[in-house]
């Protein structure tokens, strides 16, 4: 074996490296903070050259790979990206997170310690009616009063129940085994984890929490773990914007409408000029989509 | 606790139950056999319902819900069935298929037992050019000729192969270990598994597998499983046909220029209609897809 | 491909299909009901042998492989088999229990449908003091007056805080959002699911949760479950139970010690006799761990 | 939210930059080169750490903490590391490799890219016969010439078959697509991948691995990592020695035997030395397995 390798070093972020260990906070005693990272945008396209070995010339560029795996849903060379956060949120919120399973978790056990006086009181902004379009969905405001009352209710309910607990677990009181006592705090009470996954998983987390359907108090956490991903892989952010974010998923019957839409109609002049900014790669593979011939397409330009 | 349940009895498929255990040959020296099965239709109901609690007497029949879980991706409900088969397969198209992770196997092994002579050679049809313009697939044919000396060279070589093979584990003669004397087989020969997963990963699995760019040898074990998924869950491969295998993702910049193309033309009566077809959801979903103004689209019909 | 196989059934069990359905209570209001399941012993052997091929005459009964395959862990065989459950159980034991990542889950979703007035009150004699020596455990007994003491103060926060959520919800007064009023509810209210799982994972869950530093309130969870495992694999059980369940596991360090004080004392008759009611390979493991010559071993018998 | 963190940088470990990049030679054209890495001893302890909350002063040392959890196979802290190497390896080796499923890997493509010719040859002295007593392995070794005639065969075989490769996938010849025409390579080639896993996952790989019955091309790699492990994580490689390399577990019938000679002969004083060097905590575990009394056997040292 006498292949040589460069040298190498860890791959390093400035971006991530700026924010290591800062609390970014959230809703009303929640946090966010970086522990560490594995791996940038080099990394990824690196995991996928080994893939494609020595046949890679053709896809130019970095970012146009990071593209095209993205748009192909190649998903395992994300998967080299890893992120480790340090969180501080509601359980009713750790109880939505924990569903996905493809991640690492060390949770602070209310079985072996004693959790804080702290719990989620909405924003009077946030305290919404239930919606009647969306089972699972909130829609429709208080006025400040009404909102305020429903603050009253909870801080009352929580601080009660905290109360409660502080008394069964007293050591110089009842001093009742912890893992019981713990059973009287709502959900609303905050708990904390170190959590880590890959990017992969994180971006998959991503589209379902950042979504307007999952509930808010999740959705602002995705947003802000959101952003330290566009920072630390500013490609990929903007292929998953273009590609997963906003993008749409047009079924079988829909794609027949939306052939017949154009069929019908023929493409125009502007119609043409806005797909001649895609790449040649995207052009083709969207007038196949819209079943336009891309031969009379060019002719027609 | 009070409540009352119904009895029950384990769901069973007649169209399952009708193929358990019968090879479906498949390439040359290729099967799948049906060990067992889990669950239906109404399995994947009962899991979604009980997440939607008393709630979901909205969703009028098992139909309407499992395509609703479909077009969402609510993919959980589809984990509770689960599948078994039995399938003997070339070394390198179990290379492809191992690479999805959620599943169990049980593989034969061949440091404990001797393979037999049974390798893969491709029909005359299927042996084709490299494609030049997908790097990863195959295009162009040959002559008949052409075909037959290829097979002639792939069945020589695995021949010459196999026959060293023997003469190194011949416990008469080298009696060399098993595990080192199958070193000199090559990737068509044969081997066999136990697989099991569950419908969601089979669904992901046949995704991937049912694409054009999958190696026709793994394509036409997927398309032979895909049609044992459709006798066991009808609605749900109906469903996964319009809203997973038919549909098309249009990226953001996409849909900007399919949502400029109707904007320039607006909708015709003969749009109207085939959007009509559409459930009422999908109809709301889709013109809020295209930009088009719901109310004013009521008015154009 | 002339290979010819058996036609085959799907395997059952009596012992099974005789509870399907069935609620088993637990707690105060919490249950177990067995949902379904797939394969059985046979089912382990089945996908253990398709790994050895023509070479398993040797290890000649069912039982005796699925010993050798838990003393040995091999644990591929025994994801073979699968099992669904419908539990009913307090947020706080979902909390630990969805920590077992290899399962699938559908749970009653509190942000589309409204909890039932149910919550935990432990029985007065699981009511204990913190642990001295277990941080994470209880020990201790309380007076029965006491003990109601605790029970009342249980009662007390859960009734107060599930009054506020009702008025929180209700559609005919504040009508907040589900999602956001469900917060005031404390963890020992209770939740339910749907969980499955495949039977190595699932003795894994066991070994964990049947341990004696398992909170009580899923041990009874696991112990339950386990009953219903014993009925279904029998053969697996007494395997788990003599491999794991009581095996006990010695460090390197421990290990030496273990052989010197054999090797300073010798084995007695009544040693022997004991070590000979182990089997042929487990008498040999057992000499080789403890570092007694075998050859002298026989002759000392 | 008031608070306050230390700042933090990433974790790094000499040990690891040192090697990092560099390939290590193995077999005959095979390497491992450590490519990137996240975390060390003091991430694990963290993780564990945010567990126990404020309650941990009792375990006095990092050490001791890293003891105590791979003691007691509390693995999610050590999920908080992770590796990603870049390794070559025969293709049977990687098949072997690939069954560890919590893993991300992206492996060298020969639909895409041409396989070089490089095949594994062992040397004479791993050449040795079928094992009678392990059917899965080798034992008994052959004299040299017979060992130089089993190269030979393999040596023509893979030469044989990478002839064949070649003249089929020549572009300027058949130009057989790659897919097809990498057939005939027999599973002694060469194949390399990027791979990524956890150091939970990472031990659990090399226990099964490293052990003896392991096949040997295998347990070379598993060795090699060993050694790269050890030096990333010291204490953590010594606690996996002790506790899981080093120790054996005795099923139930064998702790009776166990108890039974302990119980027949007492404990010397030579015995009670050697016990009285572990930690007290394993100490009082150490007796109750053996079912001494800890109270006599103070009583008797």
């Amino acid at each position: 074996m006498t292949r040589e390798f460069e040298p190498i070093t860890r791959p390093a972020s400035e971006r991530m490296d700026a924010i290591l260990g800062k609390p970014f906070p959230l809703l009303d005693h929640g946090f966010v903070r970086l522990i560490d990272y594995m791996g940038d945008e080099t990394a990824i396209v690196q995991a996928a050259r080994v893939s494609y070995g020595k046949g890679t010339e053709t896809v130019s560029s970095d970012r146009a790979l990071l593209r095209y795996l993205m748009r192909h849903r190649h998903t395992t060379p994300f998967e080299m990206c890893e992120i480790k956060l340090h969180v501080r949120l509601p359980i009713f919120v750790a109880r939505q997170w924990v569903r996905h399973r493809t991640a690492s978790i060390n949770e602070y056990s209310a079985r072996y310690s004693i959790l804080s006086r702290e719990f989620y009181v909405p924003h009077a902004e946030d305290i919404q009616k239930q919606s009647t379009t969306n089972k699972q969905g909130r829609a429709g405001a208080f006025s400040e009063s009404e909102a305020m009352l429903v603050q009253a209710v909870i801080r009352d309910v929580c601080g009660y129940a905290y109360q409660a607990y502080e008394g069964l677990a007293d050591k110089a009181g009842y001093n009742v085994a912890r893992e019981l006592a713990r059973g009287v705090l709502p959900v609303n009470f905050y708990t904390e984890w170190y959590w880590k996954t890959d990017l992969h998983n994180l971006l998959h987390f991503l589209k379902l929490r950042m979504d307007p359907h999952a509930q808010k108090e999740i959705r602002v956490y995705a947003d802000l773990i959101g952003g330290m991903v566009e920072g630390w892989v500013p490609n990929v952010w903007e292929a998953f914007d273009d590609y997963v974010l906003g993008a749409h998923t047009f079924s079988r019957s829909e794609m027949e409408i939306v052939r017949d839409i154009i069929a019908r109609h023929g493409l125009t002049k502007e119609n043409y000029a806005r797909i001649g900014a895609l790449s040649k790669r995207e052009q083709s593979a969207f007038f196949a989509a819209v079943g336009v011939d891309m031969e009379s397409a060019n002719g027609n330009r």
